[in-house]
């Protein structure tokens, strides 16, 4: 595992976030939020992210090519946790989401998602546009 | 399907509330939410009624012996629904919980839950201190 | 609660059957099958039901009205379950479809599903050629 | 992204496999098994491989710190996929679980998670019992 940049567990460093309520069916049979069921909060953050930063039906396709998350601290239910979503890098076909989890003051996750820009099959350069988008909503360093 | 009683679909007939942040992934193809993810809201709103009326390890085993759905409307995503929940009756072992999801001031759908105090493996009376407590919530007329 | 007609809780009755793998994360936190999850299980098995009888393409849009589901024993985790579907009623417009799930010999659950031909938003009759497709798949006495 | 081990990719180079229904609530709303859903077949090939390796009782605690998930193919339902585990690498106190997911004779995915033994909180040896069974179960070259 590479080590965490100290900006991914700075809440005030992602330009998006978002409250999402637990829910008891995210339990596991050990008491506490299941690993891949954290991954809907992510995903959840990435929608929001999506209608946040612009007009969605203008939006590229982008695919999911890799999806990394780190598990930092235990989650529990009930309560919210808070995902925050910013973008980490931008290629040229391709960009990384970044996203930490946050529940009652403690970062306990990270997410690291890479997107690529598809056209007809192919990775495609992405759209001026929406390279525009991703820029203006960079982690703030 | 049997005819909906006037006060099932009165939000503020019953006791206790909650909201929950819909996501992304309750969708199903048809670009709502889907019927059985809809079961994890009434779930949560039975998990949170458990919690509000009492301290939860002095309650019975109760087991849900069936669960009736009705869809009176689509949901959507993206944002919040409230469950709404509350006692419709009573019996000597058993005790029928109800329920009712609102959005965006719109009754889409209500939910009764047959529940049995299982002791042994066996239906038995439920607990006076149980009992006091569901009485205190039932509906209200 | 209604008593069990002794015909759902005959496997060969249902002309369509299909076996579905558990997964861990169908448990909850006591260590059985979840109430809610087991509802993917006959949703599943409404879906084969649908490709089973006749060209999907062909189909009427039907809705979701009024699901029911009993429990009868809990389910367990690991190995499968083998959901049965059949028809259970017909109407003018709308049906009931009928379904029963077993595992390792025992009917664990029963599910109602009351179905209803909407066609802009209202309850529209039954299309003769689907008609015909129901009524081929009723259960057999 | 790194670049894929060849090894990842040939289904006879992972001692444990298992077959795992798909289902229609695994979809999305763009058709196709869904990214996040997808990680509970991995969840469901890691719980396979604990059961298959050694008696689950005297297993020591782990926890997941990682989870990397590589999108190479869409998945459809209906149908099957199977997933295939292995160890890839073993550490003092950690492991790295390898695994790939197969439908209809396409590698559709790679999952790595890295697993931590921890004791009161703390990461701790492997104990030697434990470290053998892993070792045992390590990808064939």
């Amino acid at each position: 595992m590479s080590k965490i940049d100290p900006i991914r567990v700075r809440l005030d460093a992602y330009p998006i976030r978002q409250e999402i309520t637990t829910r008891v069916s995210d339990n596991d049979g050990y008491g506490h939020l299941n690993g891949i069921r954290i991954g809907h909060y992510y995903e959840e953050g990435r929608a929001s992210f999506y209608r946040t930063i612009g007009d969605l039906a203008k939006h590229p396709r982008v695919l999911v090519a890799e999806l990394t998350i780190r598990y930092l601290a235990e989650g529990f239910w009930p309560g919210q946790v808070e995902v925050a979503t910013g973008i980490v890098r931008i290629g040229s076909s391709s960009f990384v989401m970044g996203q930490a989890l946050w529940q009652n003051g403690v970062c306990i996750g990270l997410c690291d998602t890479v997107l690529v820009h598809s056209s007809n099959g192919q990775s495609s350069p992405l759209p001026a546009h929406f390279r525009n988008q991703l820029e203006r909503n960079l982690l703030k360093a």
